[in-house]
């Protein structure tokens, strides 16, 4: 029991510092000026809803549930590290990020479960066919968002355009139908 | 395809409309004078993280992935209606909140995909057992806040203690110890 | 004087019930991704002012200062309630929202006065000119807020444009001319 | 009818340069360190409910209504000067401040009516029993707001407190029996 | 050493004050509707690198690291008296406002050092040739504040672009040189 | 004059680059729960006040300006890659931080100036007495905003009251004085 007794108090540690993901802004968003950004909790909600989205319509079927298991848990290293821009990853060294998020994970994730340590790691791995799913989801809702932003008036979001029409999505087919509907909608906001 | 042309079109249109609530705030910590309070995202992807920490240690075994799309769909009509507030809620004619609700999943969540409908449902029906334990994560979930707030030296907060200690968490005994937890950590904040 | 006492303690709890006033936001606009959001306080504050630049042009004359206290008395329930968005209240059962804030006033406003217990309830019974004079003006304020958003360069409003274009006027003459200028600068934002 | 026309277009200007005060913050807060303070429309509103609390038992009685317009309109200035703290106007010449605020309360309220500048010059002249009484409340929903903050953890707030216990309320029996309250419920605070 | 000891509590109390440079709005933009605007901080640290940017090309040099340390506390009376609006020191008496500063200066800036109360009467003076080059630097700071609020899509900012045009920057050749730039690329955003 | 053409250009590209710091939060508030927190721009300008009180202070003299100038830029880089938490910069290979660092400096602030990128330089290398000055008062400019958040209620800080105890700031007797003070004045606050 007293084993019992410091895995809840681990649990209250890790779940008390992942409530740092709702305050963390997605770094890309601010530094393209958007002043009150879309936060990191707000990107994993919105990748989750989604992946439920999408994944009931591929085939073969894909284990939903599993994969919106392994989308609640990508970013939760951010919790630590902060959402690291692109500029600032690519100028770190060579696998210096998924290194330093794999470590961030060993530490944080443990104090949840075993079982979310496994579906981060599936996730970084990238081998299975919901990882790789999540991960383009993970892609496209940068569009979702960008098209709000669009929408809204915003301009001067160029590299984010170019970013998601550079994205291959067609592994799966319900994800390229999707991510053409989002690159049409945002065509017809100009 | 022209239906699945449709289709993604009503997907894209339900996932805007779903990204509010990284905007609305949890309404009770508003209320009682939270300046800048957690957001219904942040709310739902802790929950989530909670379910991802406990549910693995149920006997007999939960199906933990499934819980953990409960957990994402379960607060996804405030996206529409906002998180009415504890006083609000009980001066509405018996039952009215339910409906509100389940109308809202029905044109919201059907957006999303039939799963998405079918997962709210078992959530709001609370026969599962999976959306028995979801349901109190989604209550246990507020005390972790709660402590944050608490910790960070905050005030004021005397009903929502209240509301924790008369939780009644027994049904889960992972749930159970947490809560108890929980309580200690509170009490030690004094 | 014990029942002075009393009631000075009411007031107190009604007061600090209100100042949520300023902190939640016109639910509305946060829906349409408006990310920081007029706020209800300044909703009530600019529709005063709004009056306080019509009443007194209408004729037969208002009673301006009676309409000034109806305005600011209008929306205090929703220092309970939120600003309930109008998708929810359309599917609420029919009288359901009015018979909510009815009850709201009940029990938040008596701990002001009974005077604004019964501003409030000539608000809401729509009888009196003044009354129906306020009403107009609440929905003519959102077309000043919605100017302001438009010419920021904000777009994805067309909702609010639609409302506005429909509202009649005509009840009163100078509240007609002012919707017939706010409609035009509308349309030279685009 | 074109004296009609510019004037709906004065009222417009006047009112989108009002809303500014649902954005500027009550500065005393800011300068105490208060991360996202009450603003200037929070603080009128607040104002507002506490005229329509107490005024009503002022014997012999008042003109509510007048009382609730004349704080409806006390701080507009303030939307072209933001909230001058006291040290800045303390600072000033003799005067500078009061005729600063007439001015602009010249340019801006006009574009309201002659029935807006009236009420705001009666506020500043503080002469009629309605315009004393608002000055006090003004005073005195600081100390509401006070309260909150203290009640919610918040300390380094001592200037304010002694703002608040050097106020004579005693024109008023009303106000000086909330004054006392307020004062009781900030020591229990301790 | 007791002397020292003063000093030190001096000093404290001094940048605590003018913490509230980070919490404070750049006034002119929250009065145009901008919702989160700039803060005094982030005004002063960008006027800052735009002075390390091309104060370094002047001809003959400049003493570039006194030209920081000028614009480093040239806003800082601010943290007392929040930054008045053009519209409120157009009204004030002729001169009221630099004395306001100046009195200011004398008692916040006495608890940093000497050195910091003689920098920023360099720059009040307006005589030396670093204290008028950074004077330009932080009108120019506004251009680029300005084009990043018009590459967002944000309008309605016409005030400023006058304003910027009627600015007189010949006096420096890399000012001028840059003034122009920062024009064109105004002129591209429409 | 095609060179200065392209040279002016890059540092408006540069400038609005570095207004990212007036948007992103000083990440370790952040993940300690502080709503709002102190951003980049903040601290700097904070350390600059600092500096400038404590550096005319030390035997044998420094050179403040220059001193000032380092503080400036000390945290540019930080604007293409947010303010990295200790939890990830530890966690990164040894090293790789401030090579990150350097990099980001070589092409962020070669659009300033050469002199901002020496000047950011003597920084890193942190050899020069005025580089080691500023470095410490980065540290205790932390202390400043800590007594703040303590001051104003705020708890679940003692990570960083741990920080401040185990600095050594001997090497400069008037950073000595104040770091003494800075940790007297906390202490005082239980």
């Amino acid at each position: 029991m007293s084993i019992n007794h410091t895995s809840a108090l681990n649990t209250l540690s890790a779940l008390i510092s992942l409530l740092a993901l709702d305050r963390l802004p997605r770094t890309g968003w601010a530094l393209a000026g958007v002043e009150d950004p879309e936060t990191i909790a707000g990107h994993v909600l919105s990748t989750a809803h989604l992946v439920l989205a999408l994944a009931p319509q591929v085939e073969p079927p894909l284990d939903v549930d599993r994969a919106i298991a392994l989308t609640v848990i990508h970013d939760s290293p951010e919790a630590w590290t902060g959402d690291l821009p692109k500029h600032a990853s690519e100028l770190l060294p060579h696998g210096a990020k998924r290194e330093l998020e794999a470590r961030v994970a060993d530490s944080l994730l443990s104090g949840l479960s075993q079982l979310a340590r496994a579906r981060h790691e599936e996730y970084a791995r990238a081998e299975s066919r919901e990882s790789r799913f999540v991960r383009l989801c993970d892609k496209l809702q940068l569009g979702v968002q960008l098209l709000v932003y669009r929408r809204a008036g915003r301009r001067g979001l160029d590299d984010f355009i170019e970013t998601l029409k550079a994205l291959d999505s067609s592994a799966f087919a319900p994800v390229a139908l999707f991510h053409s509907e989002l690159q049409s909608a945002l065509e017809n906001c100009d």
